[in-house]
């Protein structure tokens, strides 16, 4: 009756649904505070004073039409300031007709997939993933194909890499700061990534777009600086939010950047403002577009969360948690202490310590712990983590 | 190297772009106040005083969290407050679990044709219709099925209709008031057409559903009502938006109302919550869905549009235009004085008239003019409408 596809994945995807609904259960009985629910990735804090200050501005300001609909790829001064802001760093000639403003990078991702992909086209998606790639390869008629992480460092697995690349690779996506691992991949890995493509572009003579999902770039830890795609790899996209940086998930607010350097980058570019019109978000939402036009150099507080990163991860590995330091992100993605790590979860939510089964990322066995919450969250939880550990040691 | 639909997509829609291009080019020879820019249906008021009052609430006030992700139906209680907007309407026992906050009414159809659809199956899409239902429903594979109207009044042709329906008939999209021809469809034309439903469903055992897109329905004259779709057919969803009704096109807020009625409908509203999700939206922009829940019973000014449709009616009618008299949203659509549509507005450029050639809306002939325009623009326009008879004249 309704579509089959959907209704089948709803089914699957059901125990993420139950273990929100477990959360909210829990909560009605032992209250919010006695609930440990590192379940999601919502941040956790306010957007910056700056931005609020110039959401004000707009609101109460004499503004005229500034509601209305703009060009689909967005308002061209706020696309000139990005340009000139990722200009200063990856030297490639942008300029706003490279900018396309999105809703979130969810739907930047969407876009430029339908804008790239023909029936049957491969996408490459490192293990371990944010599950949603899966999803929107699939809206737009591509087949998502997974590459397995090295199991000791949970970075993409490079031989592996060189065999999944076919002549159907369209494109790879590449998610650094990594959900679930927080891992950054360094520069030479990139350079690792890159000397493979171009060994099999020119074997299969194709192109492989990089799509670069990196809404978590300003929240690194220990004076880390992401690397540059756009300098590194010629036909690179970036897809960026403002959810985690600015703290504005709810409003939807991001932006693909596309190469300048990529073959035939204005037909590129009008095909991305068509499919932004055509799957319906038509254009960013106008008000938040103005809002991050003037916070392009608002800092994210990030010593709150490398504090909630150090505790947890210190507490944990103590415990006899096995786990990758994240270097950005905020999410723990240690090692399940059965293999089973759907059965771990389950066991968890004795001690009303809610987390997700790493079989939802692609990568069995771990757990993903998201530490977007309150210090007095990860302060309260670790007694329940100490009598999950037992548990399992007796 | 692309996606070559979207590549050949964007060929084909490149006269709506060379219009667009047309107009800016005109405004900076002869003046923005000397071109007569009929061509987009971008409101041109300013959002009333209690939408943007509301919006002043949420920005300025001491508002926690507001800005992080919600449910991606949307907040519960924006939905209850249109379920119960809705219901005491239609009488049929709508809640919040019926509503799904989206996008715009285009983020809108897009979820509701993802949800729908079956590979192959097919929408009836009535003619003269927005263009963009062709393209959403081929994202999600389904096949467009074009019924053309009867051409005396516009409206659809009910025997084409039962031709057209088959055993692979999904859904069938209404929009009432109409564009491009600002026609309201009458309760009784409605009851036709579920007649012919009704019968086409027994004989081949299936559900089609309606869905009604219809972001004009505050935008009607002479003191006319639109007729409630939820009341009338049992298996319908209204798409929404506040774009064309409060002024807030580019901020992209709307909704879904699926009908209680129709079977496993609580399967249909978590299908519709995953879609929005997956398409990427995610969520309805957060704080506009706060304003939205305050404004349901803002009134439309519709006499200023009113006052707009009489007067071009009136002129171009005596100027020899054969044209029905829309009852609601912004837009004439007459017919052009040649059938060569799209050679007609060119030809009207030459008197600083921008239009938009009938092909585009799949009815050829005729030429849509949008009124949400000042009034300056459309008084001064007149001579210009002379003119252009007169070459057609002599």
């Amino acid at each position: 009756m309704f579509s089959e596809k959907v209704i089948n994945n709803l089914k699957n995807a059901s125990w993420i649904r139950a273990m929100f609904e477990e959360g909210e259960r829990l909560a009605k009985i032992y209250g919010r505070e006695n609930v440990y629910d590192f379940s999601l990735g919502n941040p956790f804090s306010e957007p910056p004073e700056e931005v609020i200050e110039s959401l004000k501005n707009y609101v109460t300001g004499n503004y005229k039409g500034i509601h209305k609909y703009m060009n689909n790829a967005g308002y061209p001064e706020v696309r000139e300031k990005i340009a000139q802001s990722l200009q200063s760093d990856s030297q490639i000639g942008l300029t706003q007709d490279n900018i396309t403003m999105t809703v979130g990078a969810a739907g930047g991702l969407n876009v430029v997939l339908k804008a790239l992909l023909n029936p049957g086209e491969e996408v490459i998606i490192f293990a371990p993933y944010f599950v949603e790639y899966i999803f929107y390869t699939d809206n737009h008629g591509g087949k998502p194909v997974i590459v397995p992480p090295d199991p000791r460092t949970l970075e993409p697995d490079l031989d592996a890499l060189e065999k999944a690349i076919s002549p159907k690779t369209k494109a790879i996506v590449i998610n650094t700061p990594n959900n679930p691992t927080g891992i950054v991949y360094s520069k030479e890995k990139l350079e690792q990534i890159k000397g493979i493509l171009q060994k099999k572009e020119n074997e299969y003579g194709t192109i492989i777009y990089i799509i670069s999902d990196q809404p978590y770039d300003q929240i690194v830890y220990d004076g880390m600086k992401i690397p540059n795609i756009l300098s590194i790899f010629e036909n690179s996209m970036i897809v960026n939010s403002f959810s985690k940086s600015l703290g504005l998930a709810g409003e939807r607010i991001g932006y693909i950047a596309a190469s300048s350097r990529i073959k035939d980058a204005d037909v590129l570019n009008n095909a991305l403002s068509f499919c932004n019109r055509t799957l319906g978000f038509v254009n960013a939402p106008g008000l938040f577009q103005k809002v991050i036009g003037d916070s392009l150099d608002v800092k994210t507080d990030t010593a709150d969360y490398q504090k909630k990163r150090d505790y947890l991860y210190e507490h944990l590995t103590a415990l006899g948690f096995e786990c990758v330091k994240p270097q950005g992100a905020f999410y723990l993605f240690p090692k399940a202490l059965i293999e089973d790590d759907v059965e771990f979860v389950k066991r968890a939510v004795k001690y009303n310590l809610l987390l997700v089964p790493g079989s939802g990322f692609g990568c069995p066995g771990h757990i993903r712990i998201s530490y977007c919450v309150s210090m007095d969250t990860i302060v309260n939880s670790i007694p329940a983590f100490e009598k999950l550990v037992q548990e399992f040691r007796s």
